[in-house]
């Protein structure tokens, strides 16, 4: 039986194998999720392999991110749940826990420009490579309720983003599905990889 | 049942899986396209996921890259064409979306100059390493008929190629056949991979 | 039928595929065990291709590293059984010849120090990127009964580690179970290879 | 019906697709034999996809190089052949075409030294890591009894080697058998990779 539910704990166990077969999930980490038609969103259980979710590895939380099936919902999920607050449109959040965003905080400091990329144009309403994006990158905090905060001032402040990294830690992006998100996480993840390689450089 | 068409689209949705798997496809980026016997061109649809295409994903255009199936062509269409009306005896024509390509024009300028390597004996007519070819790096152009004339006057002023890169974009190459111009695809990042890693754009 | 022996021994075979998938214990190199209910030690044969295990390249150990099987046990089974000792809640040892562990002693004189990573917390006990963690690195010794008493001494004078390097030829790391043992490879193998390419070891 | 030759061949096979898969054999390079019982040699046949051979893709040949069944050896059928004189108990013989074999020529002028890896214990007759090997590298040539004559001569003069890298060509190495003769293939490989890192660096 294909509820709802089912259809999206299925994209995102799939999104799940792709982004660990790329190293991009490692040692459980990452967290992925998607917002059903009533607000009720599926997200990731805590400490799972991300490469090998099954049904049972994703529950369901409200949308001020409040268990609904009794299981502990991630440390993160404030980090999801404001984004489906803030974006209505926003239908999956997926955190992937690269190598290159994990590195890019040794090499920009608060900011990576992204610009000239014929690749920017899978990003949301972009269509052409003569544009310039912001992906902002915050220091990494366990104090999840003001890291979300943090990232919800800065939104107000800026305007909207296509994503952002957290230091040492890897980055956050969404889309209107888990399809989108994920093309999202390519084409951002590519395009880190690619600064990473032109500013770090020039070591011995 | 399997007519030409569909054997040719066959050959590029393999063929896509393949770039996909490598990363030469991010995001859905890249664009394959194969020559029928007729002159009529299967090419996949714009904005697919090029490593999961289906039979849906492949159209038809003809000569002029004018859609023969009521769907909308890629913006890149003209490249295809421009193409095979140059060049009779080419079968197929890819353009991957590699990290190696994107970087490219950030290490050289116009131009990258390959000589003294075996793996060139894997272009059409070469057979020895003891040569130089040239592979011309054109900077990325929203603007598709006037890319296409441009590769155009450089070929008429320079003489055949084996492939172009776009900056920030990706390159193009193509062969008698899928198999051939995948040959080229592997071939061709090879050698654009090792030579950004002995200029200086190597993963730190 | 499914007795210890053989669900610790598949495992073993699965940690296996996934190492050497990752490029992580080529050539044969590379060993890994578990500790039975009783005590006794499954580990893999010496010189079995560590990506095709099958049942036969997994033996039988007991505390001491003794064979209990008549097969010859690998050369570094003290490797192995010494931490069995030190730590009874360990119940996997998984020993990974990584380029990153292999490359470390290059860059690292004698200990390689891991904060601020987010993946720390992969690590049994840490909740928080905030914490600094201590990786000794060993030269390497092909008397390995003097290389684990030098092990051995570190921990007690040091105190408890999470795993360590032997220089030019890989890394230790265990954990409660197989699966344990494997989240800390890849948060390890992950971590090691940011930190090579921070200290000028990347791909040029 | 198993015989000789289709044992040998299914394991060149196998060892293609595991090469391919590596990135070893990029665009139909690179090519593979094993010597049967009598002296024959099974040999890959020249210009074929190394990732997607089948019987119809190794071809038979003597022990001078000529062809035992209509079809054209591969160019480089004599530096098998050479080697298969000169080691007796070679049954495999390998040519992988990797990235790190084409650039080890641009950072190591004739020759290549690896010492102090466990790894080296990969190799045959090899049981500490401290050891001393050296891994010539010769000048790419067209003319492929001169490039035979060479090794030979080397050899003849060196003493016995491990492997050879062919500058911005890939290399050559052997063993007893396919297994074998790939386990030195991985172990050679990882530490191509590992010294070019090593030697590589200090580039802006």
């Amino acid at each position: 039986m294909h509820d709802e539910f089912q259809q999206r704990a299925y994209e995102l166990i799939e999104a799940g194998r792709y982004i660990h077969g790329q190293g991009w999930a490692p040692a459980t980490s990452g967290n992925f999720s998607a917002r059903l038609g009533d607000g009720r969103i599926a997200i990731t259980v805590s400490g799972r392999h991300k490469g090998e979710l099954s049904l049972d590895d994703i529950m369901l939380i409200d949308a001020e991110g409040r268990s609904l099936d009794g299981r502990k919902p991630s440390a993160e999920t404030l980090l999801h749940t404001s984004l489906y607050r803030r974006y209505p449109g926003v239908g999956a959040v997926l955190h992937p826990h690269t190598p290159s965003a994990t590195l890019l905080s040794r090499f920009f400091l608060d900011e990576l420009v992204l610009e000239n990329y014929e690749l920017l144009k899978a990003l949301p309403g972009i269509d052409t490579h003569e544009i310039r994006i912001v992906i902002p990158i915050f220091p990494n905090d366990q104090n999840i309720s003001r890291l979300a905060l943090k990232v919800d001032e800065y939104i107000e402040l800026h305007g909207d983003i296509y994503g952002y990294v957290l230091a040492g830690h890897g980055f956050y992006t969404w889309g209107a599905s888990v399809k989108d998100a994920l093309r999202h996480v390519e084409a951002l993840e590519f395009l880190f990889d690619l600064e990473i390689r032109l500013h770090g450089g020039g070591k011995p």
